[in-house]
């Protein structure tokens, strides 16, 4: 995973043209639009990216390094508001090859599409649910008292006034009586990445070759 | 209602003691131990009063100024914790002549208990449902999704950690994405006055003899 | 209800076309510039849209699914800036077929023209008080020591500092030493929802014709 | 002005003789019990000490250093609780040979009782009013569009859940839409202090002489 | 006082119009861009209006109501970036009649400087000092332990990171171990206010005539 | 999972009790110092219980009604304070039939012996970590980038002044630039549920018999 | 540097017996009252112990390992209340040789006795000044614009209301107008650690070698 | 060191021309964008102003007033965004001819690149860290750990959600297990003052030439 936050266009064009001519391939995250739009310019020749989650994530063509077994996650949202980031998570879990089923506007208001949804989800035995939920934040909750898997509440920044852009979701995850766990506002790549790691193959290289989540960096200077 | 909080012995006896004489009722919220047992100590022929809600609430006998019409209201409570609260509520509608039918731990990590409980308290058809919940406050949320009555929320101070002691209760229920009001943590006193306006009968007197919140006061003091 | 915040214009172009062409009429709250020029645009034979609240509501014509008895609510701000708000709340409430009384700019640091005010609002004996006020939130508190109905405070996003943007009119609603519920900072749309409820007529429909508060979803995807 | 908090008994008692021997007169704020205690069994004899407000201030007999001119300052709580903090402003302005006029548990949700004790109070022409309120603290406020005299609001640490201690009360006076001053929750001290500086005779002696809040110190040290 | 926040350019000028219109004069608290340019065109014969403090205050000519008797204020800034702000409070007290001394950037982290300001000012007797600070708000705590007049600081909404925006710098004056008060970050025009009540003549009107600090009103409306 | 806070001594018993007439085992989390001699107190022929984790859970015996695989959980701690919190979160997992590999006091201020710690864990190639840290609540982070399992950070309510008792730990681990997940303050056995439910064996049984968070309810009240 | 707090009486014996048992010397910070009964218990034989700071601090006679050369720090209270706290920073900078130079109880707000008690300090030269100061936290502030050595900031836990219990100190140090460095409230021993650091011989060893902050661990534990 | 913020382009002007012309050299921190173009257009001649750190920091040539003795300090960055930030701290310390040793982006999350980083760094044998991070805040604890000179933590506003843009960063290192000391969030002026402070030759001016942190005054006025 390359974030691509922070870093100058030249930077993250210099660190993506090096991994192609190895022949690795990469994710990198949140690009910006100047950033998007020099790899772009760059040429699918020199480097063969596509656009995953409507341009949130990018994809550089070749190996990952890690390997992940098959298996299957599940990815909720509450609202409306909440699916550009689920889409994010999914696309960086497709990638490593890990099957997603999804279910969009569910929110605890209208328990009974809920309940629905939850039934068809639950046919495909998800291995893991990452929940995305801004406002009251009750999605995961009453989720995790539904099904046998482990559930990962990812707050979004949705909300107003006390407790608005996702604060109070994240501290009612936190508060959740159902043994859930959390990642912070908005974070879906970090969600995407910890459940991958459920799917992580053991003993086919060590955690250097595991979803890694910072940048590779720039040479240390000296002057 | 007359606050017991932060009143001597001696000042609550003698205002108690003053309605009595004018055979005046009044309810007392939240007395110390000593305030009940001074309380006691004077005698039922000189101060008429019962302990409602386990001692949370004193009844004076007497008429209590502000005259209610019959009806009902529904409470009901996320876990074993928010019972004493829910009880204080509870006692002070039905000292008001107001109807209580109630159910309590349907946390909302076990939904299908919670659906079998709410379809029992809706043949009584209540006017307006006070909501206790603790930890991540989900339930007012969930249960003003399935009612076609007025949901009033009371955060309670269970939980720990961040947003715990009611905080990530209340920043929920503020951020309801039902509509939903609610009250400070802990506050079943206020959730029940508020909640018995709805049953005030106009034209039987003037807001002076309807529920006052504050205490009686001492006499100005000049020197 | 329709919150139109976080929908795309054709998402929401789409229900709203989709109810019309069924003959149901709906709310929809907040609607952005792009969504509001793009309903106009649609035109009003495929699309019976009025503005309400200068924009801040449009109402697509047509039945609303639930019915509400008649009766008369309250609605009242403390300075200039709450007018907006407060306007949002009124167009909902008479929408449901609700009379509302109201009397705007009367903040507690000029009581006497508040008292005259208050005197004139109760001959419509109003069953309930909406009452917006930002900076120190003081007016619900010192209404609800004067009529006899309840009174929910709505705070405002007024004032600077320590405890601006309606962050100490919110506490000190909280606080109130009068029995009042309240509603999150600049939530008009819950608070109008909320009283509404008092009028809602039962048994003329189950809850899911009450008035709803979260958006028509997007059908379930999976892929 | 002594502050006796964080000092040791011994130290305490240090300070005071030496003052008396010197036959300066001092003023102690919240000696702990065993500190009035110590002061106590040295014997009036040796420390000429009074305990006024109920021990919440000791007056060591003898001159202060500044010089007051005569006038008058109002003293106003909102609630039964707030009255030990107003009687320790009370106790220090009348030391300093200033009248006060009070009034005690005129909350704002019974403003016809209020404005009746104002009344009363304006006959004295009080020069500044101290406010003391907890909860939601809008008292001051009210005041302030009342009187023709500076208002200075003192927050008391009364109240619960969110915003409770005085923390709602403080915020709220700092977005009081009237021109009020505050000091910090429970500061009665250092309010009275400010309020006598009103007083103070210029020319009399420099300000080493004007009520100094301080400790008296211990001599610096050297090892 | 016409709190110019909030009102639209039409609202502003027909309040100002019809008090020109009887002759009486009003300051306008921090107009915006567009309401000084409406005011500027309507014209000096209609709206007698000049611009005070850079355009932060509007001055109409004509009696204010409220007669201070004559006096002086000291005002103090700790750096270059509270000017604004002083010379906002300065320019209301002139208008009253009082007379301003002042001095400007003399922090805490340069003693020696502020020492000879201050013994400059002191030579006009002042009667009451605002201190105007951001960042950690030192100044009024020192100047307050160096002059025998009531000290009101002001935290300025300068600083950056945690405790930036004024925000440590309120909470070190309302933890001043001097006693001072306070009013909220950037409130210019109330502190101005607040010393203003210091000069009020009694008796030559009500508190009505009093400086006021609240909006004109637009008339109740009913509907 | 029976949570014993908030339960009268009468309550838990019965429920014990009731559990073990029927055969069927349960866990108690953090029963108080009462419980725990109440439930020593019935004898071990009618109350089958083992103190676990010095007495932090309790063990009904009997199934359990959920069934995990086989499988193997590391537990760490960042010092000395952190251990009692981890005892009970792996007093947890073993009961589930978990092997749990630990290692204690390793701290990121003393990187060499962490390293060779992780290195002797890892031979045991556990399939999740469960991470203990308070003061800032650095450990997970660090060992995310060593391993390659899913690190579950949980911070414990260590440390003092700003950010103390495990906010600053908690804030720090939510702001990971490792992709961790994160549990609310001392949230040991929430931690160790969802850790648990990595190992639940699908198809032997509904949600209902996964290992349930919340208390067992009383029966619903109705009066 | 080992932490006392979180250890039990037999685990820090044990770690003292083994060091002295080696002929290591050894520091212990905040000990417990039975702490320190067991290890005056144990016997100055087998335990070579001495007290310092009042107990704050013990003393495990013996190399500590680092090397230190000659040089001198200052220390600097506001308050009595900060008296301790400077103590035990004092006696941890002595037993490392370094020479301490101090003055107490000189708060900003009476400047003139600060001014004389700084040039008395600086005849000595110090190379570092350790600065306590709780309340509004302006005193390091003050002194790093009068000395030319590097100032540290200790707020201490002293204050009341908002901003209390040192909350304002910090943040206050941290908006300091003056280039100072700050450490946590209270943290004295951090502090003098900090300090302690300048005075570092290199060379003379590896950092396990310089003074360590963290407590010696027990034995990884496996099972 | 002038503070370019809050002074006007004609102030900053003035101040530099009135220096350049004693023939006294400055450095500006932080100036906007305007600032640097109105130094530019002035020319070189009146003004010899060189930028450093991007134009982050400008360099008016000349004298500074202090004196520093030779010397090596370390800068060491955790990610990309942080190193603008530690080039201006780096501009400043070679300005005062400070030798600086750096290392950029090696986050916690990737041990062994830090330790090899950090062995090449301790050749220099630098007096004093300054170890800019953002997120979690970890890197200055774990340097503290591994290296025998002071150590300093600049917390950068890097990261988002709940304890974003520095705040978990800030609370991390107070809370820090290690004995460092830090500044406020993105104060890497004030750091690089604080760690030139360490290298000051004393004898060769008073504090007054010592590196001033506050802006040049304008003169003090009187009207």
């Amino acid at each position: 995973m390359i974030l691509a936050e922070g870093k100058t266009v030249d930077h993250l064009i210099g660190i993506l043209t090096a991994l192609a001519r190895r022949g690795e391939g990469a994710l990198v995250s949140r690009p910006t639009e100047a950033q998007r739009r020099a790899v772009a310019e760059t040429g699918r020749d020199r480097l063969p990216v596509r656009e995953l989650a409507g341009g949130r994530v990018l994809r550089l063509e070749g190996p990952l390094g890690t390997r992940f077994r098959p298996g299957t996650a599940a990815i909720v949202t509450a609202g409306t508001s909440d699916v550009p980031l689920a889409e994010e998570a999914g696309a960086i879990l497709r990638t490593f090859g890990i099957q997603v089923v999804e279910v969009h506007d569910v929110g605890v208001a209208g328990l009974h599409r809920l309940l629905r949804a939850l039934r068809r989800l639950e046919r495909a035995e998800p291995e893991i649910y990452l929940v995305f939920a801004g406002r009251e934040g009750a999605l995961p909750t009453v989720i995790a008292g539904l099904v046998p898997a482990p559930v990962v509440g990812v707050p979004t920044s949705v909300g107003y006034g006390r407790g608005g852009r996702g604060e109070a979701a994240l501290s009612a995850m936190l508060q959740s009586c159902a043994p859930i766990a959390v990642v912070n506002i908005d974070a879906a790549v970090p969600a995407a990445l910890f459940a991958a790691h459920r799917f992580v193959r053991r003993g086919t290289g060590s955690r250097s070759s595991a979803p890694p989540t910072r940048s590779r960096r720039r040479p240390t200077r000296k002057r």
